[in-house]
């Protein structure tokens, strides 16, 4: 039987670890560290120093560095991740054949929270549905959501109000949600609040959260916007890569 | 100036800290412990289990319990609740001025995350318009949404979809909101999903995340929903006090 532990690391403050996640970690006898290409060498060379950093007992603990499947770019979009999610579980799947032959414990460090528009509960609901024993367990992390309010130093919610989570694609398709005072977007490719109408928005945009190169950038959808896209497009150039997540809100009587 | 720190601290286990709170927490010359009556002395026990397992030099640290203000009952919800929020800044500027008369760094253990329906830093953001000078910092913690999901080993969104969260009092007026497919309820006084048809839905419910005392039901909503509602009453009655939250979406071809 295969352990598998889906350890959430939170998104760059190697502080943002719960004790829970370093217990996780070191109780797996495997770790599977994905690498991303694309330019994101940074995010492996997070997790390598947080397995330096929090295991205590490194020799009893095998890492195991693997390539990434990329995914397709298909105009079929939700077909081309299933696909892409089928060749991952592949991957994984070898992986734990290949070093745990007789079962064991493996854990995979899940960037943020492993519950918030991540794969890793989809790639190990598949490799049981094909026959595979396996025991998933779940350790929360800090998401870039929460490092966004908590640098911004801003309520998610407006009092007693819903919030809704969404990704760029979405924003830019439906426009502002019915039912929300607040939207959270993640997930966009760039400046989709410029599908909005800005007058009476607010927003608050970070890029890099948690990390040493992180960026904030705060104020009026009219004005902020195109501070937000300048600096986007620079920081995209500087590192090669990026990845940034904002709160839209409607500006009411009460700031927060 | 008092420099006040925020510090999430999750829902009720003590291994879902962060390596940050624990910092925090030791860099703090006071730590104010509200005390909340209503037979909820659990959650005052462990804020101060967390002081007692995490403060390095205990003598270093002053740790100040008071009694909470109580909100009135009436009509006028925000109202009231504003009135509660002015009542709660003036006792903790009288506990800064008592303990902290040069200043220093006080510490709050805040339930779960500092964003999500936490009155926090609203508190905090009155003692700054009434002339204090206060820094704020916010110290990210896990929710309890990510405990029910974490728990129930499912993802919070859909595949590519968003989510909303919301408040049992906003479903039970609103009904199912346009633009989800997926629903979090929070601070539901109890079964705010009768409101809604339940064909075609799905509910994960969990009560008492983090604690010993957790208790998780999942299943369809029509089957789900009243054996929801008969374990709440009881473990309510058993414990003195609840505190649940669920997750609601509607049952495609996808089980995640
Ligand atoms: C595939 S999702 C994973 C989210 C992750 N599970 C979490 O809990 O934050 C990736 C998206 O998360 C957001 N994100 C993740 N890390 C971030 C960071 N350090 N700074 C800003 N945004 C981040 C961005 O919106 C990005 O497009
Ligand atoms: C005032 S809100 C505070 C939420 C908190 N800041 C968080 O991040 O989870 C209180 C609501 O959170 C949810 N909640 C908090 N702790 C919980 C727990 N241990 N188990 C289940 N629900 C919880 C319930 O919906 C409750 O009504």
């Amino acid at each position: 039987m295969i352990r598998l532990a889906l350890i959430g690391i939170g998104t760059g403050n190697p502080d943002h670890v719960t004790l829970a996640a370093v217990r996780a970690l070191n109780a797996a006898d495997l770790v599977l560290l994905p690498r991303k290409g694309e330019g994101k060498s940074d995010l492996v060379d997070l997790r390598r120093l947080l397995c330096r950093n929090l295991l205590s007992e490194p020799s009893r603990t095998r890492l195991v560095e693997f390539d990434l499947p990329q995914r397709e770019g298909r105009d079929d979009y939700l077909g081309a991740v299933d696909d892409w999610h089928g060749a991952i579980a592949a991957v994984w799947g070898e992986l734990m054949d290949h070093h745990l032959p007789a079962g064991g414990r493996v854990a995979m460090l899940v960037w943020g929270d492993p519950s918030l528009y991540d794969s890793g509960l989809r790639i190990a609901a598949r490799l049981g549905q094909a026959g595979r024993n396996l025991e998933v367990e779940v350790v929360p992390g800090i998401t870039s959501l929460q490092v966004l309010t908590a640098e911004h130093r801003i309520p998610l919610n407006r009092l007693a109000e819903p919030v809704l989570i969404t990704t760029g694609r979405r924003l830019r398709e439906r426009g502002w949600p019915a039912d929300a005072a607040c939207v959270a977007v993640m997930l966009d490719a760039g400046g989709a609040f410029e599908a909005l109408p800005p007058e009476g928005l607010h927003i608050w945009w970070g890029a890099y959260l948690g990390m040493d190169k992180q960026c904030l950038i705060k104020g009026p959808l009219a004005q902020a916007g195109p501070r937000i896209l300048e600096s986007r497009a620079a920081l995209r150039v500087r590192h090669g890569w990026i990845m940034d997540i904002y709160l839209l809100a409607r500006t009411g009587p009460r700031p927060i």
